[in-house]
């Protein structure tokens, strides 16, 4: 498999380039829309054609590079079923599957985070599964649960309930780190995440509202930018 | 394979953690002092046990975690033959090697960056092979090449007829990237890195000549720190 982790500095956000190998059809997940050049140089050098652009949501801390790489490659634009962005052109359903050659990404609804969060499970063979966890789980951490529809309960039954059902040894890579992390396991989360390892649910209801956390600096632009998959007006400004 | 990178964002240091699985003894690479509870916890929670903590050169950057894992774990520290540092405990020749279940490290000496710098190769069963080139082999880039006995025709020769013989699809993990690449090829650098593709050793020569950077923020007090595996006095103020 081909698996290529980005880093984007500004924002702490991960973003993941998938294909089988090179010369083939790719993924990529949660691109930032300032770092469009480096991905699409990404995608010539490696001879890839992309054909699946997917955010696991709506980010509020940055622009998503979902249109600047759909007017640059004619790549699909993909979310969850519970998006309010008119300008996706394929919502999956939880359970939903997408297939380039011999990589499966299966869509899994993730609340929490935000009310239309979704995770992705990638089956590839010959490597380890791995899903693409979005801001609901972290690394040692989870993402915060106080706007746009998030909801702490929320977020617990999609960690516990959901991600943590996956084989222990599933790799996880999320959409952002903030301590140089790049990859953790369902089992290494289950085991040490500070939040949900040995909490109840309502323990872990009153650590995340108990949080008040400021809003993200960039989160009256980059939402409404976001729902029009980073190309609205308003955007324009916003690097 | 256990395979982690960890990113210092103050000095844009990548560290790698390798062990055959969890619970097994594992290498270190190039690990920043300052992060250094970050790779205790990691190795702690993954049940590892580190034995060889390895620099691929003496950083003028950043100050080295060798001397404190070392005085936490009781690890070797371990650099290439040609190193002033003489707190480290094993130096490596070139084609030396060292394994850990079915994880094999091959020392390959590769100067330029500096005249000490040395790559490691990973043979690893079941996993594709890599090369942790440090500074001499950067992700579209190559470090540096004057002072600490820099030399960009010894760089040249180390890039092109050492590590070029590697195989095309040897992974290429480096010491720092600067834009958020996380992972390279041979190959790829073969074709895309701009310094060197399409270039003749003597137009290489004078690209690093003109560079004309200024020092690196802290080489006055990281150099001397590292010459003693990051314990001397002067380190003591660095963190």
């Amino acid at each position: 498999m081909l698996f290529r982790q980005f880093f984007d500095s500004d924002s702490n956000t991960y973003t993941y380039l998938l294909a089988s190998k090179p010369g083939r059809p790719c993924f990529i997940i949660d691109p930032v829309r300032h770092q469009t050049s480096q991905y699409l140089a990404a995608i010539d050098q490696l001879d890839l054609q992309l054909v699946h652009a997917i955010d696991t949501h709506t980010h509020a801390d940055h622009v998503t590079g979902l249109g600047a790489l759909r007017d640059a490659t004619g790549c699909s634009t993909i979310m969850g079923e519970y998006t309010r962005a008119e300008c996706v052109s394929t919502r999956v359903r939880d359970g939903g599957r997408l297939t380039l050659d011999n990589l499966t990404l299966e869509a899994l609804y993730t609340p929490g985070h935000t009310n239309e969060s979704f995770s992705f499970i990638l089956f590839a063979a010959e490597s380890p599964n791995a899903v693409f966890t979005g801001d609901v789980l972290l690394i040692r951490g989870t993402g915060r649960t106080d706007f746009q529809g998030g909801n702490p309960g929320k977020s617990w039954d999609s960690i516990v309930n959901r991600l943590f059902l996956l084989p222990k040894e599933t790799l996880v890579y999320p959409a952002h780190d903030y301590k140089g992390w790049t990859c953790s396991s369902i089992g290494e989360e289950q085991s040490y995440n500070p939040r949900v390892s040995g909490k109840t649910r309502e323990q872990y209801i009153e650590i995340m509202r108990d949080l008040r956390l400021p809003d993200p600096r960039m989160m009256d632009i980059a939402i409404p930018a976001n729902l029009a998959c980073g190309q609205n007006g308003e955007a324009g400004s916003v690097t």
